[in-house]
């Protein structure tokens, strides 16, 4: 038996981890799981109700759990709270409780939607990065860090700070994915600057040796923002700290142009936490619009890493690649004058598909 | 009189620069400038003859000086260096010593060259934007800094800071901007994460009342980094602390698909310095294949802002129009199979078309 956790959160949450729910709930049928899924409150949802962003009772299911599903978090309805009460505290908080260190997101053209990529087509047609992105160090998290008045000025801080261990567990995330991929890693800083990812490019070059098989290059973050959109398909998986990883791997999932089909995996020495790399899109909550197939896709590397099940995870992407073959779309991926189908009908189709 | 500094620095400095001096020469006779032109050494070429990237000469050069030209700096001969004597230093305690808080970074679309642009045509077709890049605070310059062994473990920090004066007098320059643009001012930060930027939003939002023309908006670096490539021409002037800027940038830049026609100028209360935003790209240099004309531009932006002469800046400008609507194009411009000339029979053709 194992435990998930269910946190749907904000905005279009609910409705795409619903959808997500019909594909596990088949699966684990199908496949003999013997699951106990259990909901949760984070984020918004967690504040309206109990005004914390991650109660103590949210945290204790996670800390059981196996491993976690999350749907998205925030809105403009909690903007004006002050920061230790704003829905993303929620996701920070879960993410260094568990400590998830390492965040995978791929960014992976899907062929059927090769025409939604803002790039030219020749640009795009191979792509498949994996960004790995460490998640619980770095300036999200250092201390010192403050807002202040200084002799009558404000000023404020953040401090960027690694230690050689906390480098050391991500890059061994990174070049083992590289193992199972196509062996380039390329690990990301700023050594011509700062003093914290000249260290990092140190950690990272010294583990190089155990990795034989895997080619290491280094690249500034500056650099890897310009190759990203000049030549995307160089890159196979992308070595990032929590910082820089924020905003490259955002800026890797724009180039497939189908945000709404990107999953992500937070993963710690036990277990995981799965989510879509899009947002809440309040704007169209609750109205059956939006695009569940990054949280099927989330489920699926769930599947893969907590639960063990290659089978499974590469059967729910399977589907997903077969409603996409069938032409379903929702509104997010249809071009123009494609027919559009609801996120609850999209959860059904992958469910037949399986 | 004015006094030129002129840095060609490293790499395909040296050669850009002699085609925009060609230009800069030019324009001083016609327009009776009577510009004193010094050239002094930076980066790499300064560590080889006085171990130092900004030898205390070529500082006071610079500061005696209206303006300053400036090449690129670096190259992998330099790459084994301790951090201080890296060529990187030099252009860092230039802009530190000069106080050249403002980077201005245009990254604008040349309609002759839109087919080298990675996106897709009518994504890009529109896009002008302005960079307007906070450049002396921040991480970069941000103390305590450090890399330490504590307890036989070793870690390293930088510290991210901002004071409310810092960012004041870079917003007013982005407000000031917008107000001679179309008046669409983006701020960027991570406000629901760094205190530093939260501070940041804060600032700029105070001032926002003294630009009632301006309509002000603000967006997390990640989204901003995703804007960029999915819709870049909602964007008009783009506001930045230094970290973010290097990377909204440089991804900016590369929309354009032409880097190397792209200047910038860096501001402060007095002179300005003024260089192309591409780097000293080792592996052509001394060939006569580089382009002149980011350098060629950024010699239009002193004029038209250390030397107040709009008029032959916009001339300038024209004239770079005018070689690439005859088709002259260096080797990165050009498409295949169009002709292309050197970088001094390029400096030669802007002389002529002015
Ligand atoms: C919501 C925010 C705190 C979060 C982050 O910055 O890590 C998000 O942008 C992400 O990438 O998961
Ligand atoms: C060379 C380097 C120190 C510099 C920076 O990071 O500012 C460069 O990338 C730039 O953007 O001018």
């Amino acid at each position: 038996m194992k435990k998930i956790a269910i946190f749907p959160g904000d905005g279009i949450g609910p409705e795409i981890v619903d959808a997500a729910r019909l594909v596990l709930d088949a699966v684990d049928q199908a496949a003999d799981l013997n699951l106990q899924c259990t909901d949760g409150l984070v984020g918004g949802a967690a504040l309206d109700a109990a005004d914390d962003p991650l109660p103590e009772a949210s945290l204790q299911l996670a800390m059981a759990a196996d491993a976690v599903i999350l749907g998205a978090v925030g809105g403009p309805r909690w903007d004006g709270l002050p920061p230790a009460k704003r829905p993303e505290q929620g996701l920070l908080r879960l993410r260094k409780h568990l400590d998830l260190f390492a965040n995978l997101r791929p960014a992976q053209i899907f062929p059927q939607l090769l025409s939604a990529s803002p790039l030219r087509p020749e640009l795009v047609r191979d792509v498949d990065i994996l960004v790995v992105r460490e998640l619980t160090g770095d300036i999200y998290f250092g201390e010192p860090r403050a807002a202040e008045v200084v002799d009558g000025k404000r000023r404020a801080y953040n401090t960027m700070v690694y230690d050689e261990d906390e480098i050391r567990r991500i890059a061994h995330v990174a070049f083992k994915a590289a193992q199972g991929r196509r062996k380039q890693l390329c690990s990301v800083d700023k050594a011509n600057v700062l003093e914290t990812t000249r260290l990092w490019r140190e950690v990272v070059t010294e583990l190089a040796a155990e990795y034989p098989d895997v080619h290491l290059s280094h690249m500034y973050v500056d650099n890897a923002a310009m190759q990203l959109v000049r030549a995307p398909s160089q890159f196979d998986v992308l070595l990032t700290g929590n910082m820089f990883g924020d905003i490259l791997s955002d800026e890797a999932s724009q180039l497939t142009g189908s945000i709404g089909m990107l999953p992500s995996a937070s993963l710690g020495e036990g277990r995981g936490m799965y989510e879509p790399i899009h947002g809440s899109a309040p704007d169209i909550a609750g109205q059956d619009k939006a695009n569940p197939l990054a949280t099927i896709l989330s489920v699926a590397m769930m599947l893969r890493h907590s639960l063990g099940n290659e089978l499974w995870a590469q059967r729910v992407e399977t589907a997903v690649h077969k409603v996409l073959d069938e032409g379903l779309r929702t509104a997010d991926i249809a071009a123009a004058g494609e027919a559009v189908i609801g996120t609850r009908a999209m959860g059904h189709a992958v469910v037949k598909a399986l």
